[in-house]
């Protein structure tokens, strides 16, 4: 695909007005949703305006759908009531869903108004789960039989349509609660007259729709099935999770990680409108301005020892650069661990213990290496040994900071992966200077 | 799992004599061999030897093959040939190159010698694919008849055994190259003496064995399969990439990003030994230590400046940070651009045009504030004036380089996700402090 899709871009990029390409054209016809997507997705507005043109009707709503939320904000933005009439004329529950928040509330009434009582209902069950629940995710295109039900039951069931990734019956009590599981293989040369309980699966894992949504997505792709039933807190099958879903929560777990390191939301678009990017994005700038100015203030402290000794503001940003990084380590592998659950109250002391000592280590061998440097640099011995004691303090901060700071946010509900790394870096910013400055005046003046 | 493993963490770290804990060994018993790779990986290395005893023989060759690399690298260190000798009883092709990197040769050829013929000669095929070619990870049970074959055939064959999201029958012409691939439910109801061709699917994307792995399984999650089949060169059948692989593939490469953006190994162990932790860790704190003394050497440049404006070293950091942090939001919209194939020749041009609007847009805003706090905090206009170009500057070289630096590090085949914030860092504190100390040279002196 990547490929094709680089000529492909080439090819918008080069003729802007729709319909020019024959090669845009013919891609549209053969290429999956997702693809077409992702190609939208790569272009300027204007040009992604004309593409979107091209998308056979029958595909546009999946496209949509497949889209990141911002990149599709201009074309639902150039939509009219004729276009949206069109787009929702088979739209389901879990394709509203995923537009859902892009649309005006009028347009969502409109494609409510489109669909049938059940898929409505669907519409309502799901909203009634927060976005991070996996009640709000769910597929509803299930294999579900009474628990009574026989190998012949699941024969004429399966002829009927098997949706994607519906690898087996879901087994029902006459309450809709979920009993148990027969994978489809199990079924398949069983003589027609056996109950189907009997070829039921050993262990299934069965997630509740107030689950949240990455967790039960990780559960579907450890499972070894294909899809794992969802049920709510009365054990009533509410649908399932199957595992295309699964993958694209857990990708989206991980796009947001690496976005929100840099501040910025999953759904950003490459394309996005400068104001509205400028904006997003200043937001993040603003809070690190706030963290410099107060490290400034820190450094404005010591202006009379700076003015005597030059060399101290030359140094500082390896001091404060040391750090950083030093606690960035311990940051992203506590981060990871809190992640998959590996963190926890029993190991937190033995891990801060093991990272004090590679703090320690390391904070021992780069300050002999820096001292030694600045020692030469600036023919000073003693500011070699305020450099290297600065040093060592900072990266042992940043070992304790490390540690302690995602914990301390995850228990206060915050993402660590967001606001980890700018309070991490604040703090070692700021015990740098001091540390370095502090030391100097002490020492040097 | 997540309650589950926090409960054994805790057993684990309060009774660290094997087999204290009746909770471990019945958790031993029930769990998931990935659980228990998950849960020894979460113990410091005394507690996770002693758990390793109490794993049940039956499931620690695939615990061992679950864990990563450097985790289980103690356990291995401490078993003898005895262990190996119960380990490699059943051992297959996957599994010991799984496992291969992490054993001496001499332990690799003892596994080896323990397989069958078809075994061996699946893990001599595989070895001739690097590791980030999809060849080196295949499955090889598979679910494959002749061209010829008939719904008979099929049926007989899925009554023996079906693997593991094998959803579909591969069908091969005779010189075992792959040709189509039948879904098991259309065969399902249909007359035995039905060709299987008949009912064959209409299309199914075809993976290369030097195929890179990411991408592959990244075609997989997308297929709508739960398994696509992986040919050589010649269109013969080597095996199949299933779902569970391909999401494994896919996290493996997201944590890979995550990790690698602190300088860190996917395989790093919590509970690494401190000498080899800090040793790991050292590296990139010397690269970045580099980049520190090559920022400070231009500080130096401008010696004499400071020791008469020491304002201009107080406000330095904002300057730097202002430009990383928005040198850095750019970077990563691009690396993940580039990662799905988004930014190509055809639209880096449209995109650094974006890029330098929203740089130049937030460039000028918060040189007005930064201007203006700069002027009140130290009564000085011109400091206010200096300040605000060099945050412009700053700001606009941070949008160029976040587009063109990881576009120019892919083409040179290197990891923009590794090495390019700490190349671009370097860039915005140079350029920051340059322009900042040097405007102030021309306006303070």
């Amino acid at each position: 695909m990547a490929e094709l899709l680089s000529e492909l871009i080439e090819e918008a990029v080069a003729s802007p007005e729709s319909g020019e390409s024959a090669a845009i054209a013919e891609a549209m016809l053969v290429e999956d949703a997702d693809d077409i997507a992702l190609f939208l997705e790569s272009l300027p507005v204007e040009q992604r305006l004309s593409a979107w043109q091209e998308v056979p009707d029958s595909k546009k709503l999946e496209v949509l759908v497949d889209m990141r939320a911002d990149p599709r904000e201009p074309i639902i933005d150039r939509s009219d009531s004729s276009d949206w009439e069109k787009l929702f004329k088979d739209i389901d529950a879990e394709q509203l869903l995923e537009l859902a928040n892009s649309l005006p509330d009028k347009i969502v009434g409109q494609a409510l108004s489109a669909m049938d009582r059940q898929q409505q209902q669907y519409f309502t069950d799901a909203s009634a789960y927060a976005e991070n629940q996996i009640g709000h995710w769910l597929s509803h295109e299930i294999l579900a039989l009474p628990l009574t039900a026989k190998v012949r039951d699941a024969l004429r069931l399966i002829r009927r349509n098997v949706p994607d990734h519906a690898d087996s019956i879901f087994l029902l009590n006459r309450a809709g609660q979920f009993s148990t599981a027969v994978k489809l293989t199990s079924v398949f040369g069983a003589p027609e007259h056996v109950p189907l309980v009997e070829l039921a699966e050993e262990y299934i894992d069965i997630i509740k729709g107030a689950d949240d949504c990455t967790a039960a997505a990780r559960l579907v792709q450890d499972s070894g099935f294909s899809s794992l039933p969802v049920v709510d807190e009365d054990n009533r099958l509410l649908g399932r999770i199957d595992i295309t879903n699964a993958c694209e929560l857990v990708n989206e777990y991980y796009e947001r990680q690496v976005m929100s390191s840099a501040g910025m939301d999953e759904e950003e678009d490459l394309f996005a409108p400068v104001r509205k990017s400028a904006k997003s994005r200043a937001i993040w700038l603003g809070v690190n301005l706030l963290t410099a100015f107060l490290a400034s203030w820190f450094i404005g402290l010591f202006e009379a020892t700076l003015q005597q000794v030059v060399a101290l503001a030359v140094l500082m940003p390896v001091v404060a650069s040391m750090g950083g990084i030093a606690g960035s380590q311990t940051l992203t592998l506590i981060v990871r661990g809190l992640a998959l659950g590996q963190v926890t109250n029993a190991n937190r002391k033995a891990l801060l213990d093991k990272e004090l000592r590679v703090g320690g280590l390391n904070g021992v061998v780069w300050a002999i290496v820096i001292g030694i440097v600045a020692y030469f640099w600036f023919s000073e011995p003693l500011l070699g040994l305020v450099i290297g004691l600065a040093i060592l303090v900072n990266i042992i901060t940043a070992a304790i900071a490390g540690v302690l700071l995602p914990v301390i946010l995850n228990k206060l509900k915050i993402d660590p992966a967001l606001s980890g790394s700018v309070i991490l870096t604040t703090v070692t910013d700021i015990v740098g200077f001091v540390a370095f400055l502090g030391l100097g005046t002490l020492f040097l003046l």
